[in-house]
Order: structure tokens, then C-alpha cells, then sequence
């Protein structure tokens, strides 16, 4: 049977965690790599991943080595960072096995809502308008627009529905996904 | 500069986290692997590891994987999880540097020791009796006398201190440390 990894990116407070856990949660064997877990294990010497390319890629190849593990065992795998073009790209290259379906979503959220979303959040988890530089950070990024998914008006369950059943978010080669298509 | 890779095992309750985060943060370039949060990356098709030698084995691969890409990258690793002499015996053959250093060792403390740390927890996080059933498997794993470290009467600096400095724990090789020293 055929297996898929599923790249969940977009800014802080698109509902990346919630839309990949339900996603998780809804295939009979799947992993959730949650990208911040992964960052975080590095205690001595961390530095900030937006501040260093050399800590974003062990974090990535670290990604790659669960991801890769997970396959080998029949597991369709959810990964949940912020994730460019490029590292869907090198995910996609990595494994070798053309059989595996990658997709790459980028949720996609208007300012308003994503201030919104984070308003609700606990006191303590609120980033205020600290947000909005993760949404810049998204759209300079430039995902092509076939894999964005904008869901300032949808209910998560229709987010899911659309990464799961549309496949227009299949990543075919590197080549394929630095198209700038928009 | 020699790596070190620290295996921190031991029942719940004996202070694994506690040992492997003062010893993680006491290193310039260091990496801390929580086993329990490399398990609950399995969401579909979840099987207790303890009931599972294939998800445990699944584990322990992941682990390993994540050691290697630090190694690599220049990082001491600690390892925070559960682990049986076979475990550290394999990691140990897996990672080919022989300049790498493994360190495996288990924590030990006596019932009432543990019970009474137990109880120290907040509510939602206390096993009460259940703790001995961890105890036990560990003792039944018979880990070698050099392996071992008894916390009982010990803080955690004086524990930290003897895992850092002692060579008692280091794994040489797989026949070393599947000999039953006790």
C-alpha cells in the first residue's frame, strides 16, 4: 500500500499542530513529527532556527531520519514546521521510494484572523502582533499556489478534507515545486 | 573532540529527566532525547512499547537515528528513556566512530525512595504503586554492577558529578556489557 508523508507548514497560528493531529489521528498507522519537539532537543549550543541555516538543517535532517524510519515501517507520516518550498523539495528527493506521495500544504491565513486565533490562545501562549512576521516570513517564501490552502473562512475538518482527498498538494519533483506557479 | 553519548535509564520515578537535562545543559554542545517523546510520535496503529517489541524496536531506531545525526553534527548526546543492556550494547555497535564515547547507566533507588518521590509529584502525574512494576523490570534486566547508580541517599548534583566523571559506565562493546558482573 501505498504511504503518505504529509508536510503541514504555514505561519504560527495558522493551525498547523491541530489540523496535523487530526489528520494524524484519522490513518490507521501514522506518525506526527511535530518540527518544534525536534528543535528543541538540542539544549547546549541551541541557537534560534530562523537565526541559523546550520541548526534549520539538523532539524530537517533529523525530520528526514524519523520520516524515513516511520516509512520503512508502514507508517504514513504527518510533519508539522515551518516548512519552504525547498525543504518539501529535498523531503521529496530524500525518499527514494517513488511509490511514497508527498504532499506539501501551506496554510494560509488572512492578518486579521490570524490575530484573532491568537487572542484566543492561553495568556501564555500569545504572540500578539509577533505573529504576523511568521506570516510575512510565508508569503516571502512564495509557496506556489497550488499548495496553499487559505482557511481564514473554513472549519478545520474542511482544511483536512481538502489536504487529504485534493492532489494538487502532491510534490512530483524539486523541479516541480520551485515552479513559481503564482 | 570525542563525543560522548550518555544513556540515562532507570524506573520512572528515579529521576531520569531531572539527571539527563543538568547534564545536557552542562555540555557547550549537547542534544537531550526524550525516549517518552519519541514514542507518542506514533499516533495510528499506537502499541505500548512495553507490550510491543516491534514499537519498541521502532524506538530505539528512531534514537539511534537522531544520535547519529548529532554526533555528526558535534554534539554530545544525552538519552533519556528506558533502556535495557541490550539497547546500549547495540547503539554502541551502531555508531561506527570508535572516538565516540557511550556511557550507559541505570538509576537505581530502593521502593520506599520511589514511592516517596512519587507521592512529591503533582497529582496528575503520580503512579503511585505502579512505579514498582518499573523497578522490577529493571532489576529483571539485570543491568551490570558498573552499570548502575544508586541514588537513594544522593542528590542530583553528586549523581550527575559520578556519571560525568566516573569511566565505570562506559560500554566498550557489546560483549562487554552483556557480561553479568553481579
Amino acid at each position: 500500500m501505498s504511504r503518505t508523508v504529509y508536510i503541514i507548514s504555514g505561519p504560527a497560528g495558522a493551525g498547523k499542530s491541530t489540523t496535523s493531529k487530526i489528520i494524524a489521528r484519522s490513518l490507521s498507522r501514522s506518525a506526527y513529527i511535530e518540527g518544534d519537539l525536534v528543535d528543541r532537543m538540542v539544549v547546549g549550543g541551541y541557537e534560534m532556527p530562523w537565526l541559523s541555516q546550520y541548526h534549520t538543517d539538523l532539524i530537517w535532517k533529523n525530520i528526514l531520519a524519523l520520516t524515513q524510519n516511520y516509512l520503512e515501517h508502514d507508517h504514513d507520516v504527518v510533519i508539522d514546521y515551518v516548512g519552504f518550498p525547498q525543504n518539501a523539495a529535498r523531503i521529496r528527493n530524500e525518499i527514494k521510494d517513488s511509490s511514497v506521495l508527498v504532499k506539501f500544504v501551506v496554510l494560509m491565513v488572512d492578518e486579521h484572523e490570524l490575530l484573532r486565533r491568537d487572542a484566543e490562545r492561553k495568556p501564555e501562549f500569545q504572540m500578539g502582533h509577533r505573529c504576523l512576521a511568521g506570516l510575512e516570513e510565508i508569503k516571502h517564501s512564495n509557496p506556489p499556489a497550488n499548495h496553499r490552502i487559505y482557511t481564514t473562512n473554513l472549519v478545520v475538518e474542511e482544511v483536512v478534507k481538502e489536504i487529504m482527498e485534493n492532489p494538487r498538494f502532491l510534490v512530483n519533483d524539486s523541479r516541480g515545486i520551485n515552479e513559481k506557479i503564482v
